[in-house]
């Protein structure tokens, strides 16, 4: 009798994990915890035009690119998605999202439905994409108040905003309503859990499956 | 500003959790402890026309049925699933699971490859799928062996079942290799926790959203 191939000859094909959100609602702390909870997953690092800012990292923070080699990755098809926001240039590089997932790591993005959209475009059976919502209109508004010195304009350009963003839920594989900050990354961990039992992200089980029926 | 719908307006459907392995992989005790930290899932109850067991409760371990009225559900459409083994038949009543279903709660399947590929084909969207695979070939001949009156032509057959249930690991949704009992029990209970959060279990999501861009 030939012996069974270990188990550990199953690796596993990393995910891509989005979580997107109107403002507000709780996404980004949920992300950091996340992160801080669970190593096998890296936020995803954006190349953009715009100028660093203080106490920000190039590598970590973003790659800070020229404008020149963000149009030669656009034309490259080096991107994943992008964007531009405020008049500056924004995408996520493939080659490092590639290698992570090769490598059996998982890659978390913190973006929006136009993002998202991209990223199932180029990657669909890579993605798992998590919509957070608010649990009420009240404790959104509050948030989106926050920031006393804001202009009512403003506040509405972003509360217009979040009404945008929230009109995509029906896009996402799940959905989250964060009542309960805890709860809510409990909640995203479990999907994280399940994602990687997939059978389609466990690499090597076909040998594995057919060295334990040999070995029968 | 009107009050956005209470979170509780989001109701979810339940779903059907079938677990397959061969026999010796260790679904039964994953089965049992699941049921047993979980208050929202059920095994499901089958139809049978074999004779009741000393012990056996009707209502409990099986619906103990006449041939007749089994032919009646057959032709009916009344079984989400059926079989015969061994001489006797058994089937799934579609009526109580889609109660259950409805009402938002879930149900548990035991059952091979034959029944979950007619589960699929009744009820795919319900239907969540995870086979488990024993972590050796020498541990699962163990377990096969376990009953040392059995002869070598039984245990022969049992081996060769076993080796055919698990040809079909490729048309489940997840794969768990069971190398630590507890460990897979909290596997199953994060698959059923995310799979709980998936948008299209979540009827009622449509009418909060609304509310939720209405009140802004």
């Amino acid at each position: 009798m030939t012996r069974t191939k270990p188990v550990d000859s199953i690796q596993r094909r990393g995910l891509m994990l989005v979580l997107s959100s109107p403002s507000g609602a709780g996404k980004t702390t949920i992300s950091r915890r996340l992160l801080e909870r669970d190593d096998n997953i890296a936020m995803s690092v954006s190349v953009t035009t715009r100028p660093m800012r203080p106490g920000e990292v190039d590598g970590r923070d973003y790659h800070f690119i020229e404008c020149e080699r963000y149009r030669t990755m656009v034309v490259e098809g080096e991107l994943l998605e992008h964007a531009k926001v405020f008049g500056h240039f924004y995408g996520t590089p493939k080659a490092a999202v590639e290698a992570a997932l090769a490598a059996g790591s998982d890659v978390l993005f913190d973006i929006d439905w136009q993002g998202t959209q991209q990223l199932a475009n180029s990657a669909r059976k890579d993605l798992v994409s998590v919509f957070v919502l608010p649990p009420t209109a009240v404790e959104l508004e509050r948030r989106l108040r926050a920031r006393a010195q804001d202009s009512d304009e403003v506040i509405a350009g972003r509360m217009a905003k979040a009404s945008d963003e929230m009109s995509h839920w029906a896009e996402y594989d799940y959905v989250i309503v964060n009542s309960d900050l805890d709860a809510s990354v409990v909640r995203v961990q479990a999907i994280l859990a399940a994602e990687r039992l997939k059978r389609e992200r466990q690499v090597g089980l076909f040998d594995f499956v057919e060295s334990l029926r040999q070995t029968l």
